[in-house]
This record gives C-alpha cells, structure tokens and sequence, in this order.
C-alpha cells in the first residue's frame, strides 16, 4: 500500500469504486480505477415500468389488465426497478471490467449514486415504498413521484404566494420560486389527495437518499437534495407556522416526515449490507456514499468544482452549477445552498429552462422537408446540416435576434408565462437563419446568468460545459465567443455515473475530499474554446439588441407574453368547454 | 338606339367595348357588353422578352448571341410585346365572344387599357421608343424600365432627402417618400448613367400612355400615373430648383420630357388609327380611352368608386384604393391625387408591401415536410392545408401576436428598414399557428390604414377585396372580423381587364361618367363576409398587442429592426469583401 504524497491518504494502486447515475428511464453503472478516474466497464439497465404517466401500469390492477387512469401532468415509477439497476447494471459493469482490463469486483471500495430530483417516495419507517404493502398496492399516490410529475402546480402557486406575503427569508435563495417539482409542493399535493397514504407516510423520501437506504440499510439524507430541493436553509425547514397556513394538517410535515439530520456530499452513509452484496456482487461492507444528484455530481467529474468555474449541463435544458466561498443573493437562481455541490462551499444552481429542446422544437416545426431530405442526403442529423449552413455565416449576417423562453425563463427573470420571439425576418429569411439565431439567443440567455452571478459578487472565470449539445463545435465556440470566457469540456461521456464514482471514492476514504478527488479522477480539456475577439464584437451588438427585448418583455414594459398566454387558456378553454387550464379557482 | 332613362346617353344594346389589362408578364384582352357589363371573351398574350432581369435578350447583341448582362435590380421590357398583345390578344378575344355569343367586333365602340406602373419608355419626338433606333438598340438604358426595376435607389435617396430638407410641399401627399419604381428616379438614373440615352429622350413616357398612343396616334397624359407616379400635383411638377440641386443637368427634366397636358381618367384619349384597327380588328376610329394603371382601375370592376369604399387588391402585396370628396394629408400614403381614381374625386392610395409573399416566404421556409405531404395527401395547396388547420382555432387559442414588416412597412409607417416579428412562440406552437398569426398580422395592417384613413377625416365605410386572395374565405371573414367592416368581394375574375373597358365605354360616351358606367358594368358581391362580434372582440385584444408592437418597434422606441438591417448589411459586405449595400457613400 503506497501514501499519496499530496493527501497522506492510504489508497492502492487497484482500488476501484463503482458509480451509479440513476436518469429518467434506466440507470448507468460504471467502474472506476481510484488513482486516475479510467472507467473501466460500464452498464446501463432501464425501469422495466418506465415514467407511469398515462396509466399505472404496477399494483394488482394493473396485473388483472384493469390498470387505473392517471390525471395530466402525472408522472410516477416504481422503487423496485431503481434496485433492478443494483442487480443488473453492476453486475453487468463489473463483468465488462473484468473482460476489458482483467480487473475484480474484490478491489471495489466503496460505491456511490446520483439520482434525478426532486423524485420523491413515500415509505414506511423502515423504509419500504407504500406502493410495495398490500393496503396501498393500488393507490397511485403511494408511488414514486419523478421529478417531472407536475401536478403539484397549484400547491407550488400557494406556497409561493404565502411565501411571499409572509416575506419568508428562504425564498430568495431560490429565485423568489418553489418549483411544483420540489418537496413541499408534492408533499402538499399527497396530503390533499390522498390523506391516507398522507398519514401512512412515515418518511418522504428523496429517491436519491433512498437508494442509499437499500445499499446501507440507514436512511442519510444528503446536504444536496435537502437544499435545493427540500428548502432545508440554514439549518432549518420552513416554519411550523407557515406549513399551518398552508393547510393546518400540514403544519407537522417538516418535523414529522421529512429528514433533519443533514449528511454533507462525500460523506459516508454507511457499509454495503449482506443483502445489497448479493445484488451488486460487490464485497459487503465497503462503503457507500451519501446520495447526491445528476447535475451536481458531474462538476467534480468534470474536476470543476473551485469558485469560479461554472458548470453547465447542455441538454433539452440547461443547469448551470457553480461554487463561491461566499453566499451572495444572486437573482434568478434556482438555489444556493450551503455544501450543495461540495461540502465547504456554497453551491449555487442556475437554470435556461428551453436549449436543445427549443432547436427540437424547431427542427419538427419550423424547418421545410427539402432541408430534411439535404441532411438525409449528407447522412447527418438535421441539427448538424442546419449547424453546417449556419456556421457559413458572419455573426449578425442573418439579421435576426431571438427570446430563448419557448419554455418560460429560469434565469434570471423566474417567469414561466415569458414565450418565444423571433424578430428582423424577411423574405429572403432561410431555414438556417433563424436556427443560428435560436442557437444565439441561447448564448445570450448564457451571457446574462454569467453577468447576473459577476453583478452580485459570484465571478466567473471559466465555462465548463458537459452534457449533450458540447457535440455542437459550432455552438460551443459560439457560447464562448458571446460570454468572452475560455470554455472547457468535460471529458467523460458519462461525467454523472464518474461523478458518484468520485464521491464513492472519497467516501470510502481513498481521498480527504471531493475537491482532492476530483483533481485526481474528473478531468476537462482547459481551453477547449477559446473567444474570438471579432466574433465577440459582433455578438455584443448582438446581445445589446437581445438586453433591451429581454428588459422590455421580461422586466414588465410589455406583458404581452402573460396576456398571450392568458388568452390563449381562455380561448382554449371556451372553445372546449373546459376551465382554463391554471386559472384562478 | 334607345336613350338611357338615367344618363340620357346614346347607347344600343349591342354595343361592345375592348379592355386591355397590361401585366408584367402578359396582356389580357376582354371583350365587354356595354349595357351590363358581361365579359363576353378574353384572351391571354404573354410578352415574347417577358421581364429581362439578368440579361439583356433584345437588340443586335443578343441576336449575335452575346447578350449583354444587366445589373442587380434591373428589370426591362421590350415595348413591341406590347404591340403583339393588340395583335394577338385582342382578335383572339374578339374570335372567343363570337364563338361565345356570336357577337362582332362591328359593335365595338371604344377600346382602353390599364398598365403596371411605374414603367418608363424613353421615346423620340414620334413616340418611337429608342430601343427601336439603330443607335441605340443594344442600350439598356434606351428599353423599357419595368415598375420593378429597382436600380435607381440611390437616386430616390437622393431626392427623398433633398425633398425633406428643401421642405417640398408635394412629398407629404406621398407620405413622405417617393420611391425608386417611380418617374424622377429612374429619369435621373437614365441620366446619370447613360447621359447620351438620356439626351437623346424627347418624352419619357409611361408605358401607360404609350399604348395609348400607338392606338390612338397622340400622346395623351393621364391623371392617375402623372399624379401618383410623377409627382404632378396641384397643375405641377417639382421646381426647376429642385431638380437642378439633384443634378445640374436634371433642371429641365419635367419641363423637357414630361408632358403636363394631363387628361382625366375615363377621358377620349383619341380615335382608333387605320393601323391600329388592322392589328386588332376592330373599327378604325373608335373612341380610345385614356391610359390607367391596374390597381385604380379595379375599383370601376368592382362598382366601388364611391367615398367610403376602400378597395383592397390582395396578392403578394396589397394595393388600397379609394376616393374621397376632400384633400386630407393622411400619414404613410403612397399617394393622394385630385381624379387619380375618378375625375371629380380624390384618389387615396396606400399599400402593405408584403402580404401573399409572407405567407408564401412562410411556406417555403418554415412549413415542415409532413404538413407538405398532409397537404398533397389531400390534394390542396400548402396554404389551403394551414388554413383549414388554423380556421378550427379559436382566435388567440394560439398565443401569438406578429408583425407583418418581412417585407417592410409601406402605410402607415413608410420604412423599408422594418421587418417580420412573431411572439409567443413556445415548444407546443404548431406550423398551422404561426401560419394564422402571419394571416392575422397582414389583418392588423389594413386596420391600422383603415384606422389612420378614419381618424385623418377620411372614413371608411366598407372594404371591397379584389386579386387573389379573396378566394380564402378564412382569411376574408377574419379581414371583416379585423376591421369590424362588412367586406365586399369584386364579381369579375379579371377585374382590370373589366375596369379598362368600363373606361372605353366612358371615353366612348355611352355613360357620361366612370361613377355611371361602373354602376351599370361593374359589380361587387356586397357584404359577403360581416363582422362576427364575438370573433372581434377577441381580435381587438390581439390588435391591441400588435399596435403596442407596431409603435414600439415602429415609431422609434426601439430601432433594433433598422440597426440588425444596418449589422447584416455590413457582416455581408465583410464576408464578401463586397462595399455594403446601401452603404453612404
């Protein structure tokens, strides 16, 4: 056994660890050499039952081929099909490790996961989901509720009111908005539905600490869902008082349900149990990890977690994860949370609530066939053609300048009624035009949570991009040209599964901390992009015209986007004979 | 002969009259009973040299084969297509109403014609165009300058900005810019690039007038292109100073070649010349009506020459006519000319510089490929197919609001430095919606002239649609809905062609006025689309967002349109290492 001469920390040469992202619809298990971060196998399994949002497709019901109806905006899953994962996907990574570098499950020491969130389970004190006890098999309450489960909307709408009526201090660490995702919304939504499964609820249970549960056999709750998702500030849950006028029968819910014993990321949660070593085939009593979540787990597998770097995670959407050493008041976040991404620091988290998913949006809308059958042709994706024609342009050659809020904005001007625009079109507009100016507007909405975080005394000094769209060469150059910072790129292909990996090996103390961990095992390509100074001329034109528009539609001048949105529910409404979808009861 | 109980005007049931709708691609002859207007035969011509715009394919080079190349923004004709129409067209029309109705080109008792305007001939003293000269037949400048040859911008700069400071009194009757197409401009374009041509010019006469000549043997000036294309106005033209400040040699350019004896609409131009009659057919001696252009003369077709009809030709763009018994300045016209419609009256013009071509620029950029095959699938046209889709929304169902400047805005605002904007936009917006917002923007531009028309004195009573829009009952009721006016649509498919015989049988004198023979001949389906009350009440929310928008980014708020124009107009020139157009010089 050699000493690592930095850390003075015992670690051997063949220490492994194991990580496991748990995503939407499978989970990804990967090994990992300790000393260098090399991923050694990985395996993915996806949930047998998927995201339940038109039906429920578990429970005795749906076994008699009667399964329940489930109303809009649901989204449920089965606890059961997180532990196949365990079962499957380690086993399975494991074996590739062994196949490709000869490698055993014996030198694993520890094991680790990141979950999505906020994705809730109710469960017994012992920890067993409801929906896994017979009297509550058919109650679509007493599953899990994914993160994108949105019908907590109009409790979220009331907690957000009081909140600020009662001028709560904790809702500016989280933009002035507690999402429906969160746990007070659909802890809330569960009591007002369904009381009983509300009054067997012994604990509500992140699933990411959930997980962790059935690894260990102990329930930790981890300092980063309880921050940014549970509204756990500064020690503390929202009042007794506040949730009492929320509805007097929630008043015991913080104190009553959920966790106050707080674990810090990188921690230990406890020792892997005879049972869970029989699932995974990993040695018992290695260690495991405090939970943690997909997003936050990947600055250190990027190796980008010191004050400074930001972090953004570039798929449908985009979060942005970034620490300071200081908590600053910074507009329009999503949270900043104390060890919410590294114990130490404060974690701040930051949102554009549409990027891939408006070019999607596009591409299936708004772009003609014969460009669609020139990609085929060039035997690339449409995104890529559309990319290709653009990048022949000089910046502002198109004439155009767009809004990034087909989904409403996140940062920094936490308004979901905002909408899209597109503006400067002609005739001689092409298809390609007003993608790039779509793929810009992103930038800008970039370049304006950067400059929000520098105002408020948060500096940024580098751009760290992981996530799908850090594919798009063009787009990427493109963000650094518009933020005029140095942009790097994470170099795993599955930065959230290393990410756990990471947190595993710290918390089976081969490393003091995640930050030393990091250094180690996450790695970027520094400078990957780099800005263009004539390019970033351009695009400050560019971004002035995008200010004064963001200002004017999104600061309250012009609320022509709320009264759009307004009528547009009144209309649809009318014409259906329906009540406007979130209109005032 | 029988007397007419109304006019006491010579007339027999017989007699015929000949209309010649000159277009920019072809001549269409009708043959028209005079007593009821009935279009007993038509016939179609195109022009041999159709639009020459890259090359020019007439004269001894071209014959050699090495035709000589043209200019971006020019457009020429070839003035003996013209003559062909007569040749052509005309006894065609003449052989289909026999065939028809067995009438005889013996009953004809006049001939008129409308043209496309502005389009320039330079001529001898006689009339001969000077692309008909040996010397000068392989000039371009010595060809017809077509209404859309648009290479004299930099003169009309010239003289807008010269008009404006000097304080001209005409150029308010042409909301404050004359354009590029028209008269001065593109005199002093053939000027200044080909003085040679330009000295050699004795008259330089609208094609207009032209055709009447070479019917009639005299050179007749009518009131409706001297007043909206030549800046006639109150019995003059611009000054001698005026003109020598744009160039020296310009001074006496209206005085030289423009002729002031100006004749009024529905006049006797002349009688039909002994060669005339041998191209067409018809009886040498005839009346000959006094030249018009297409648009104005629609309004006669449609019996809608009264004050408070606002007729609306709707194609690619629109074109808005309509009299009134006073002079008003009213704001962003294209013109208002004492008879420029009908003698007696004043004639107001205003226009939406893009309308049909928005719609079309949308469908061939922004529609996607399935929504080209569902159409196809049903086979109706793309647009026919989005309509059909947007028509089952309520409106404002789709959240959207736009700007129809894609093409700039000519009334009310007068800048081409505007363009296209939609709003609303979010990840669920449909091709069908964007395609109504784009129907519903070109609705709010004509309520925003039918606004500025009423509050300038000027009212409007009803909206008379002629041109090939009013086949989309969609889009007709949503104009009435728009404009809480009850909408007329014009009887006859060939509207101009109609509108120039009803001018014959004036100048011919079987009515006493154009207001008379378009009673009898001419017709309109009235009130074929009325305002729905609940509809507009809905649309009045919209339009209120679009005439925030409008002043917004219309009236010098926010000049962002002007400055991404300006931005994409250098990028372009630094890209191509091109001088930017437009560029000051």
């Amino acid at each position: 056994m050699g000493k690592d001469a930095l850390t003075g920390t015992a670690r051997r040469p063949d220490d492994l660890v194991v990580g496991v992202d748990y995503g939407t619809l499978s989970g990804r298990a990967v090994v990992v050499r300790v000393s260098d971060g090399k991923e050694l196998g990985s395996a993915v399994h996806p949930y047998a039952h998927a995201v339940m949002d038109t039906e429920l497709t578990a429970g005795p019901c749906a076994d008699a081929g009667t399964p329940q109806q489930l109303p809009p905006d649901w989204a449920l899953q089965v606890p059961g099909d997180y532990v196949d994962v365990l079962k499957e996907a380690v086993p399975a990574a494991l074996a590739a490790a062994h196949e490709a570098h000869g490698v055993h499950a014996g030198d694993v020491i520890g094991i680790a996961t990141d979950f999505t969130a906020c994705t809730m389970i109710p469960t017994l004190e012992d920890g067993t989901p409801l929906s896994e006890t017979e009297q509550f098999a058919d109650r679509p309450h007493a599953y899990v509720k994914l993160w994108k489960h949105h019908a907590a909307q109009p409790q979220a709408d009331r907690i957000n009111k009081l909140a600020h009526e009662r001028g709560e201090p904790w809702i500016s660490r989280y933009g002035g908005l507690i999402s429906s995702e969160w746990e007070f919304a659909k802890g809330l939504q569960l009591l007002e539905e369904d009381p009983e499964v509300y009054a067997a609820t012994a604990h509500w249970v992140e699933a990411a600490d959930w997980i962790v549960w059935q690894l260990s056999g102990r329930y930790t709750r981890n300092a980063c869902t309880a921050g940014y998702k549970g509204i756990f500030q500064d020690g503390e849950y929202p009042s007794m008082e506040f949730l009492a006028a929320l509805n007097p029968d929630f008043a015991g819910f913080a104190k009553g349900k959920l966790s106050d014993d707080v674990a810090p990321l990188g921690g230990l949660a406890g020792r892997l149990t005879a049972e869970a070593s029989a699932w995974t085939g990993l040695p018992e009593g290695i260690a495991v990890g405090v939970g943690n979540v997909d997003a936050h787990v990947t600055a250190p597998a990027a190796n980008a977690v010191e004050p400074g770097q930001m972090v953004a995670i570039m798929g449908t959407s985009t979060c942005h994860v970034m620490n300071g050493t200081e908590l600053h008041e910074v507009p329009g976040m999503c949270g900043a949370v104390d060890g919410g991404i590294v114990a130490g620091l404060w974690g701040y988290e930051a949102g554009q609530s549409g990027v891939g998913d408006i070019f999607a949006w596009y591409v299936e809308n708004q772009v003609p066939g014969e460009v669609t059958a020139a990609a085929a042709e060039r035997g690339v994706s449409v995104h890529e053609h559309l990319t290709d024609l653009a990048a022949r342009q000089a910046p502002g050659e198109h004439g155009l300048v767009a809004l990034d809020w087909h989904s409403g904005n996140r940062s920094v001007l936490v308004d979901h009624e905002l909408s899209g625009l597109v503006l400067g079109a002609t005739l001689t507009t092409r298809p390609e035009d007003v993608y790039r100016a779509l793929l810009e507007s992103t930038a800008f909405g970039t370049r304006k949570i950067v400059e929000t975080f520098q105002a408020s005394g948060v500096p940024v000094t580098e751009f760290v991009v992981a996530g799908g769209l850090l594919k798009n060469q063009f787009l990427m150059q493109m963000y650094s040209d518009v933020t005029r910072l140095p942009l790097s790129t994470i170099v795993s292909e599955q930065g959230p599964a290393l990410g756990s990996a990471i947190h595993a090996a710290v918390a089976a103390g081969a490393y003091p901390d995640v930050r030393t961990a990091a250094a180690a095992m996450g790695a970027r390509v520094e400078n990957a992009y780099t800005p263009n100074e004539d390019a970033a001329r351009v695009y400050d034109e560019l971004y002035a015209e995008y200010s004064t528009l963001h200002d004017y539609f999104g600061r309250g001048t012009n609320e022509v986007m709320s009264r759009l949105k307004a009528l547009r529910r009144r209309q649809v409404a009318t014409r259906t004979g329906a009540a406007p979808e979130g209109a005032e009861s």
